[in-house]
């Protein structure tokens, strides 16, 4: 299994999250070529803005393996992780973070100055799929406009 | 109803989360005089590394409004909030955050570096009630040593 694949799962729960009127992200947790945690943005559907995919995806992987670290484990996320999520990552010590697009306004890098939010372990990707990921967003957003 | 008054309940949450053998954390959200959403620590027990205090007391709060917006309520807790939770109270938009004591390990300003994560009208304050928030933390985790 290759990351353009998980990628694309992760993609398919951004599509989940737009079906349901949520801004569309989407992200999986992959442990030894396998999903154990998925989740999509469902802010607006559970009034509550912590509820956004990466968290919901870190919960059910912690539910599935009955543990709180994820060293083994990689995050596919379809947006850069906003402040909240890469400190739940930080602390989750995930192994691998791949995200599709860049999130310039509300992506980690709104406040780290540089320096990494995750766990000195944690490698970061990016570029996956992004222009895929962005073309959902921007859809969104132009379709609510109208 | 004085802002020591819903500290000693933060702090009394904070000793929920002791009994259970957890980090003494706690938090209460509090609206109009009143207490809308309160949460200890639960990471042991959930396994779940983002079931912090101050998750649990927004994640209450928003379920009791049905809102996702807290512009007109304050965060007691007691201990400087984590990275993950400041990104948290971001989304929130809290019109005020008190916490007890700082956490130079692990509090927001870890990757921040003066920078504020907090949404932009959030006022911040600490110190009420900090020593004996760190005396509860340090005593747990002597506890644990021996």
């Amino acid at each position: 299994m290759t990351d353009e694949h998980f990628m694309r799962q992760a993609l398919k729960e951004a599509r989940l999250a737009e079906e349901k009127g949520e801004v569309p992200i989407g992200a999986v947790v992959v442990m030894n070529g396998q999903v154990i945690g998925r989740g999509h943005n469902q802010v607006e559907m559970l009034t509550d803005c912590t509820a956004h995919a990466e968290m919901i995806a870190l919960t059910s992987a912690f539910n599935y393996l009955g543990a709180k670290y994820l060293m083994e484990a990689t995050l596919y996320v379809t947006l850069e992780p906003c402040v909240m999520c890469a400190g739940a990552l930080y602390w989750s010590k995930i192994g691998r973070i791949v995200y599709a697009a860049p999130d310039e306004k509300n992506g980690y890098r709104r406040v780290t100055d540089g320096k990494s939010p995750f766990h000195p372990k944690t490698k970061v990707e990016t570029g996956l799929l992004g222009e895929e990921s962005l073309r959902m967003v921007k859809d969104f957003f132009q379709k609510r406009r109208k």
